[in-house]
């Protein structure tokens, strides 16, 4: 029976003035999955590795096997598949670890099932996933772990996702402080109504950050990583943010956010020389309010999710 | 005595999705501006050509002088200049009249002077200008007035001004129904607090007309020009606004937009072919409400304001 392994690699949502629509991908971190055919018809989630016994193993719950539910659905068929995960990212950590397993298994059942669908026409059955597993529909950690690199979700309705260029020497770091960070109430700080003025302010600096993907200028980037919409809001709960920040810019990065809900962030910079000093600047505020930190070094992905 | 004279050219500010932070410059229209020098020390408009006579002559009130008087305050000089004004543009005609008055008066002044600034470092004297004429200091029709194409206001404070690409197949429809709207009115209608919702999604689609601009994907500039948060309130103000966006749209236009604060609109296409239709049927519907309507049409101008 035929066997198919996929990698996806871990994404950073919510980049600063880029709150709900764009998100990147990172290198070297991320989920695999392997699909196995199978007599029985139906999905079964046969093992779960790396994930310290936590997810879920039901069809119905599981990131995986919701995600290609999805797409046999779409199919209108009922084929046997036997779901292996192996976790490269920690749960919980601000990395899109259920959008990276949900697209590792949507990229191998494609493959398994005949390739029925491009690429961008696996985001739907990603999106499905992420309602189960986040309760929310969001597309800018599935979008990057699909098609990696810079990814902008420019609508929902309907769905209308655009891969930006990436300078080459963009690196991101990101920075995991232990401490605990409900989603629910990251989200609940967020103000129902904003000013205008902050509207105009989000929409210069996204158009700001694209320019300066597209244009390989680091210095507008670097002005433009400021979110004045959430950021200001959820910037309160995670200690040490603005300290942090102050640090990092002053030893050498060009900015930083929080990375999707929290409380991880992430921070980006221009080639690999400033990375030690960064980190280091980073671990000397989290330890003076008694932290600790783990941190990732990184690249952007520019590939993708693919068969391995 | 010498004597320098130089064009500036028409804009459309406000651009849809970029409220506030996009404008973009028109070939073809425009004002011209004449520096003489003489011995007497101070400004003189000697005379305005076709403004019907509604321009004021006091040096504390014309934008041509406020301009370069903001000029010769940062130089720290007090020269003798007459200045002869030509409006190539109606008065209120949402076509950045009182921009191409100053920055036409500008970039003279600077040749005059010596070349002592950058045409990038014009931009703050005619933003004071603006502030006079308009009572508020924008920056989104000067800077396409003065540098051309489209261009970004990502931020005022420090001025940060970015010309973006223009694919060479745009070109823009100028609607000017007769009609008279109120700069103060289309103010008031507009919201303190918008949804946060509303600035995500105008967020996403700033960021997909920048990206469209950048990649030459008409379709993608099309399906970007939404504006949420402001057009909704002043095309209410606009009559027949939502059925000339149908019919331009029917008649293969890539959208529309209020050009400024209206009542004058815009209207994006592809080539020229499409234009003679367009144009059609916006008058049709125009007329059906008893409407006159003046047209202008025209390619993005991408050279900006320069000597003549």
């Amino acid at each position: 029976m035929k066997s198919i392994t996929a990698f996806a690699p871990a994404t950073v949502a919510n980049v600063s003035c880029g709150f709900d629509i764009l998100g990147f991908a990172l290198d070297g971190m991320g989920d695999i999955v392997t699909l196995s055919e199978r007599e029985k018809p139906g999905l079964e989630v046969i093992s779960i590795l790396g994930d310290g016994g936590k997810l879920p193993y039901e069809s119905t719950k599981n990131t995986c096997a919701v995600a290609i539910q999805a797409m046999l659905d779409e199919l209108g068929i009922n084929p046997g598949i036997d779901i292996r995960l192996k976790k490269g990212l920690p749960l919980g950590s601000g990395m899109g670890s259920s959008a990276a397993s949900a697209v590792a298994a949507l990229v191998a059942a494609n493959q398994l099932l005949g390739n029925h669908f491009h690429k961008n026409e696996l985001l739907p059955f990603a999106i499905a996933a992420e309602k189960v597993a986040c309760g929310a529909g969001h597309a800018d950690n599935v979008g990057p772990s699909l098609l990696g690199g810079f990814v902008l979700i420019r609508d929902y309705h309907p769905l209308d996702v655009i891969k930006l260029p990436v300078p080459e020497e963009l690196h991101c770091i990101l920075l995991h402080p232990h401490y605990e960070l409900n989603t629910a109430d990251s989200r609940s700080v967020l103000r129902d109504q904003i000013p205008l003025k902050h509207a105009t302010i989000q929409s210069g600096n996204v158009a700001g950050l694209v320019t300066g993907l597209f244009q390989g200028d680091f210095e507008l980037i670097s002005r433009s990583l400021r979110d004045v919409i959430a950021e200001p809001y959820r910037a309160v709960l995670i200690p040490g943010f603005y300290e942090v920040r102050e640090a990092i810019k002053a030893a050498g990065a060009l900015g930083m956010g929080i990375s999707g809900s929290g409380p991880t962030l992430f921070v980006l910079c221009k080639g690999e020389e400033p990375i030690p000093g960064i980190i280091a600047s980073a671990k000397t505020v989290f330890e003076s309010i008694g932290l600790g930190v783990d941190t990732y070094q990184s690249a952007i992905n520019t590939q993708g999710a693919h068969i391995l």
